[in-house]
């Protein structure tokens, strides 16, 4: 199972410290994301979408962790009950808003992902497949918090999320 | 960019033909996702959650192509515009309903998924992060159909989704 990247992400964010940790919480923080010209056919439609998700690699999380303290929270949680990047496979998955496509650019926003972050693939956001009501969202649901991230999940660069 | 699988996808569909193409089109059906053993502290405070997100890998789809005619549609789009299977890196994600824990073994269901596929990550599902109001989505806001796969995107063995 090996993974090629197929773009790139542009973002302001160079270090994890300052990192928004989730398109929720970016306050509308611009990125471009660049396709490699190879995958531009694949674009097609896409720009039909109000939103899209992002899934790409966490090329500067630290080594992986099965606890974490998540940076909403202060108590220590199992890796796969947060959004942290220090994951077995550090996979990310972000509902960014898709403002338009040039070729193989796409402009976007909301962006909580660090600047030169590999692209994996990108999924139209839908709502017939991505809303869920659900009654109970587990420590989220007593959460508080800035939703920027720290440095605790950095690596040898760094990465944010979660 | 390695992945290493974390564990098992178990679901009652053994071919992509007759397979669901979505969570929220599964009718409840029911599945096991074991986690393996090395793994489990990462599991920790996941019972919280109603539902989570399965990341997987599309182990039986076709060779990626970059167009598709997606199961709700009968015109080619652009497979980052679909939840297809044949992508270049076949990374698929579930919002699966959680209904218990027990031990290393997550009990599911509107699964989505055919048997035994790789489990590559898991991440909880929170409508703060997860829920976006969207105006459009392109072609899916005009999509009908029944949301059963068919054998499309089958490769040697087959693969389902989108």
């Amino acid at each position: 199972m090996n993974l090629e990247p197929i773009g790139i992400i542009h973002s302001p964010f160079k270090d994890a410290s300052g990192t928004p940790i989730q398109p929720a919480l970016a306050g509308g923080s611009k990125g471009r994301v660049e396709v490699f010209p190879q995958f531009e056919p694949g674009l097609k439609d896409l720009e039909g979408f109000e939103r899209i998700w992002l899934v790409y690699w966490f090329d500067r999380a630290s080594q992986p962790r099965l606890r974490v303290v998540p940076f909403l929270d202060s108590v220590e949680r199992g890796v796969f009950a947060t959004r942290a990047p220090c994951r077995p496979n550090p996979i990310g998955i972000s509902p960014v808003r898709l403002t338009s496509v040039s070729g193989n650019v796409l402009h976007v926003s909301d962006v909580d992902v660090l600047d030169r972050t590999p692209l994996l693939d990108i999924k139209p956001y839908a709502p017939r497949f991505d809303h869920f009501e659900v009654a109970r969202s587990g420590w989220l649901d007593r959460a508080r918090g800035r939703g920027i991230a720290d440095d605790r999940f950095a690596g040898d660069g760094q990465e944010t999320d979660g």
